[in-house]
């Protein structure tokens, strides 16, 4: 099952600097072969619904062992069974209507 | 890792009342056996993380399977290493306060 | 309009034990007269957009004057206009399916 | 007080495709004069708190006029008073630590 995924991950208790943390889950998505793109409130990442999920788990972990005692994550995940559709499909679909 | 998660689950396409397909995940976190706990805007689930969001997958797998073409999931997901807390002792913490 | 709302007001860089400042979100819920009921993630709200959302911002000030110097916020805010639909009712539309 | 949302508008009970909806939300965002940048699983809003929060319910409000009976939309707004940082500032402290 093919998945596009939205994510915040946000350690708390480090400060209010978190740059560091989501570079290195920038880093645990792209070890992870997975697609992905930045944007200033989150990451967009597409692929097997098992692999996206366990580079989510990767993450949390990775964030931990930098020393975050506690992480809140938000995540949005869609799934279609209608049609294949990627992420740049979806962003084309709202800008050629405008 | 023990995780605890805010789930909700938005079947597209399939009509405004939606009861019937969130009424499925809650099937399927009981079948996991999952401690959950419904409310207005979504279900809290905690457990293991492995569990928790396998179960997720059978979420999305069953209300596809159940017609809906198009599935966009909110997801919040709460890890910490300090100490052990369960839901209730995160509403706990609070209404203590006040 | 009417409209129901999860809510989770999320400080950073004050620690990990952010109970204090949720207690006070429910102070600004509670002092609004608006109905709302927590969670193990969060708090449901119900009532008028303008008033929930005048809330909400409150919620943003009243942490930052207790001293966190950034807040990430969740919210789901749900708007119907087919019928009348209380945060009750939406669990009873899940719960009598079971 | 200056926030940074994530919007994503999701009607329901229109079908799969929900393309328009969302180029409508643009031009809502647009019309508001306020700077907001498209991804693939929603949009990125800056500017000040009530002229943000404004439009968010003239989405709401427009959408429901093109015939969309209920909605249910994801927002995440982050605010601080450390220090000033835009939509940009948030990619970029990111980017340039890997």
């Amino acid at each position: 099952m093919k998945v596009i995924v939205d994510l915040c991950v946000v350690p708390m208790g480090v400060g209010v600097s978190v740059g560091k943390y989501v570079a290195e889950c920038q880093n645990v998505l792209q070890e992870a072969g997975l697609n992905h793109q930045i944007h200033a409130y989150g990451t967009n990442v597409e692929g097997d619904w098992d692999e996206v999920f366990a580079a989510i788990k990767r993450c949390h972990e990775r964030v931990h062992e930098m020393g975050a005692l506690r992480i809140t994550t938000s995540i949005k995940a869609g799934t279609r069974t209608d049609r294949e559709q990627s992420m740049q499909d979806k962003v084309d679909s709202v800008v050629e209507k405008n």
